[in-house]
């Protein structure tokens, strides 16, 4: 018996390994891919990630699989094995069941479907037609149905498709959430609009801001910021990201406009804080599906803890813009500190959700959220869509789009398929807020530590709280020990209030 | 029947690919392992290029794989091949048997020993200790010659080894072809030296010769010889080395010395000169393990041919020398043409193989070819070599090691098993004398073309005469269709006398 089981766990862990090393080589060749690789090389590209991603999904979705999980769910068994194997038995399971739950024929018409999907989706928002994309997206909302029968749900339907993103998050917790953010974010947005003292930041736009010099500074930043250049690289892409390898091993990417100075340097920010939670899990993880973040909306705290309430605080540029003008000392010639926190903190409604600013970026994800869920249940259709964002644009944000373009057309995701995604991004800064308020609570010298420049420090404390846990904790279990609550937003409100009454002068 | 051959070849094709995908995979992590990889991520990575060449292997060796060789080695399905997938038939053939004649156990000792011979045969020369590694290498050799009995041999045993790197090489050709480089070679050698007319090279080595610009010059010269940057790219490693992903994915590698104005300059031109044969092998061997260079010695011959006989030439450099001088314009100040020609072409004996120019370069190979085959022939025995080492070098090049880290230890080839693989080097010399000559009859004004920098008119000769297919033509086949002859040494030694004579003012 004991022998069996010893055996079984070897061969089990043999193949979560190799899995894990499909994955692992993926990520290589998706990082080269959108690094540099030679246009010509790309169709064959293709055909080499399509037959790994096969092998990795043919594993996990194996018999041999499935008859591990079985066995070691037997309670006998399942009592020997260690905490971390018990997680990765959970993980195994859940990404099988996701899987086999769903009839071959029907998965493999999904995946032609939302490939499909993605260039028509292009076309219609080039050509501003959103009658071209909505039969493709009433199909995709369809398959998600019927996918949602397929895997079960309690309570709410949209429910499963949130809880694949953020194990534990539910429409009556994201109700909860978008109603204080509606009823306290709307106002100040007003607030803000009627102060009449918008910042200029004009001087972000007036100049060539050479992009070796915009790398040069983004790397000492990193560096400030704990990111480990041996375990890791920085390097340019159309879209910036961050793909993790192995710990050792963790990539991020930026993009260089030479007439926009902050996009770069807070994306590299953004970036690094994502790298950071990464490179700083547990080595005990290590070849297991559990060394990765625990979520996308506590991976997210991470990269907005980094590009907004650090990145973007009046502390941290007391310590940085001296450096700044350093590397750019035309282009910042007479512009006070002030002028310059003023100006990378400006709040402006605009109509699009990746350009918008840390107050306004939440009511894009409402808007989101709310339409997913009602097409979820059924209580709109695809066709009201153009109609319902605009008039939801106009109530919360002010603004209204001239066209679909730049509406509901303005994203990808749902193309994909990607339903339940959205609100991890106010998901993870309401976390960020809560950790910071943590923090605040650990260093009672917070400020002074930052105008240090003493980034090393709040590094340490959340590799120690957050990042070295991988996803053998879930989300909640996570938040509850780094702050003694469930998930509450009203710490993000109280953050955007004062920082911004402040910047705004509001009384 | 047909229906059967139909879906067997189909099923064929597809084993086909996917060895050629991992391989594509593969080939993508070496890349990036060796231009820079997070170190941190570096064992992870090895367990990963394990796993995956692991797999690459068992397909190529699987029960599969001889079922479907077996069932296209019969006489009525082989004749319905097209002549692709018959060479393709013989490729797997001789890679399956390959590694199914070595018992398994065997193939892993021997794969630990040489990984062991590695680190050995490096803290060896470190140390300039012979007496580490020669248990090792005695070993390498006893294996070699257990794998000769398994794999058998026509006439000399080495032959085996050879025809490996180089499919029809034999002995009694090659001792007729060193027999040639030494009686002419040796003589010219020495010719050289009593010359008196060394040039003036210190301009190399004297000023700082900025990497950026280094790239900058050889980006261009690239782009010259034709090489396409988007089907490929040039990046720094520590050894240059050159990697074929796909037609449309060979990437090349350099190093750049501040110091060393010439060696990331002719190394570039050397794997631009590999990649352009990979780059043009034609589209119809997609996928295939014909997807390649047909042997290591044609492949050289590339290399060597831009390297040598055009990027050492005075015609190439009357066309460049200029541009190379606005690149450089301190460096090269009061520098003739002829001056930097001549300093280009130094000749002098000396005790690094790679450091070698082109006249010694031969007689390096030389050395280790006695050596090889009298191993392998039981002729002398591993504790002889340092000896013997030292008396060819004084022999032959004039020249003796005073210690074994410079000579018999200096390269790494033995210890991972490489035996027959060395004189590859050599008939790439030869073999790119022999194609210049055929060039010169196709273009009668070969020399004026170089002058006007039409090298595009010579990659494109290649490509129609060579590259294009990749191994579906043997190395003898390519030979004889560009050049109608077999292997010939008298072009090499005749190119080699003209241009060093004049060089060096010899009557």
């Amino acid at each position: 018996m004991e022998r069996k089981f010893e055996e079984t766990l070897l061969s089990f862990k043999e193949l979560v390994h190799k899995i894990k090393y499909y994955n692992e080589a993926l990520a290589v060749l998706f990082w080269d891919l959108r690094t540099g690789a030679p246009k010509k090389g790309v169709p064959a590209r293709a055909k080499v990630i399509g037959m790994l991603s096969t092998e990795a999904f043919r594993l996990s979705t194996s018999a041999e699989m499935e008859e591990f999980l079985n066995y070691f769910e037997q309670k006998d068994n399942h009592e020997q094995l260690d905490s971390i194997y018990k997680a990765v038995i959970q993980e195994c399971r859940k990404e099988f069941d996701r899987f086999k739950k769903i009839p071959e024929d029907m998965f493999t018409e999904y995946v032609i479907l939302t490939s499909e999907a993605e260039s028509v989706w292009e076309e219609a928002k080039n050509t501003d037609k959103f009658s071209l994309f909505s039969p493709f997206l009433e199909k995709i909302v369809d398959f998600n149905l019927r996918f949602i029968e397929l895997w079960g749900y309690e309570g709410n339907k949209y429910n499963t498709l949130l809880d694949y993103y953020e194990p534990g998050m539910t429409v009556d917790k994201l109700d909860r959430i978008f109603e204080q953010l509606r009823e306290r974010i709307v106002p100040l947005v007003q607030q803000i609009k009627d102060s009449g003292k918008q910042p200029d930041d004009s001087m972000f736009f007036r100049s060539y801001f050479a992009p070796n010099k915009q790398e040069e500074f983004s790397l000492m930043i990193l560096d400030k910021m704990g990111y480990g250049f041996d375990a890791g690289r920085l390097d340019e892409s159309e879209h910036p990201f961050t793909i993790g390898m192995t710990p050792g091993d963790i990539r991020i990417t930026t993009h260089y406009y030479p007439n926009n100075f902050s996009s770069a340097l807070f994306s590299s920010i953004h970036e690094g804080g994502h790298a950071l939670y990464e490179q700083n899990i547990s080595s005990d993880l290590d070849g297991t599906p559990l060394s990765t973040g625990t979520s996308m909306g506590i991976h997210e705290s991470q990269s907005r803890f980094w590009e907004n309430i650090i990145g973007r605080s009046y502390n941290f540029w007391s310590c940085y813009y001296e450096d700044l003008k350093k590397v750019f000392p035309i282009e910042f010639e007479g512009v006070s500190l002030e002028a310059f926190y003023r100006a990378i903190n400006k709040v402006e409604p605009s109509l699009i959700r990746v350009e918008a600013d840390e107050v306004t970026y939440n009511l894009h994800i409402m808007i989101r959220y709310e339409i997913e869920k009602a097409l979820i249940n059924k209580e709109i259709i695809v066709a009201d869509l153009p109609r319902i964002w605009k008039e939801k644009m106009k109530e919360y944000l002010g603004v209204e789009p001239k066209d679909d373009k730049e509406g509901v057309l303005q994203d990808v995701h749902w193309s994909g398929g990607s339903f339940g995604y959205f609100p991890s991004y106010t998901l993870g800064n309401i976390y960020s807020a809560q950790i910071y308020h943590a923090i605040r609570k650990q260093f009672d010298n917070l400020d002074e530590m930052i105008r240090n420049g003493e980034l090393i420090k709040i590094k340490e404390w959340l590799g120690e709280n957050i990042h070295k846990h991988g996803k053998l904790l879930t989300p909640t279990e996570i938040l509850k020990s780094v702050t003694g609550e469930e998930i509450n937003s009203s710490y993000l409100i109280e953050y955007l209030e004062n920082k911004y009454k402040e910047i705004y002068n509001i009384k």
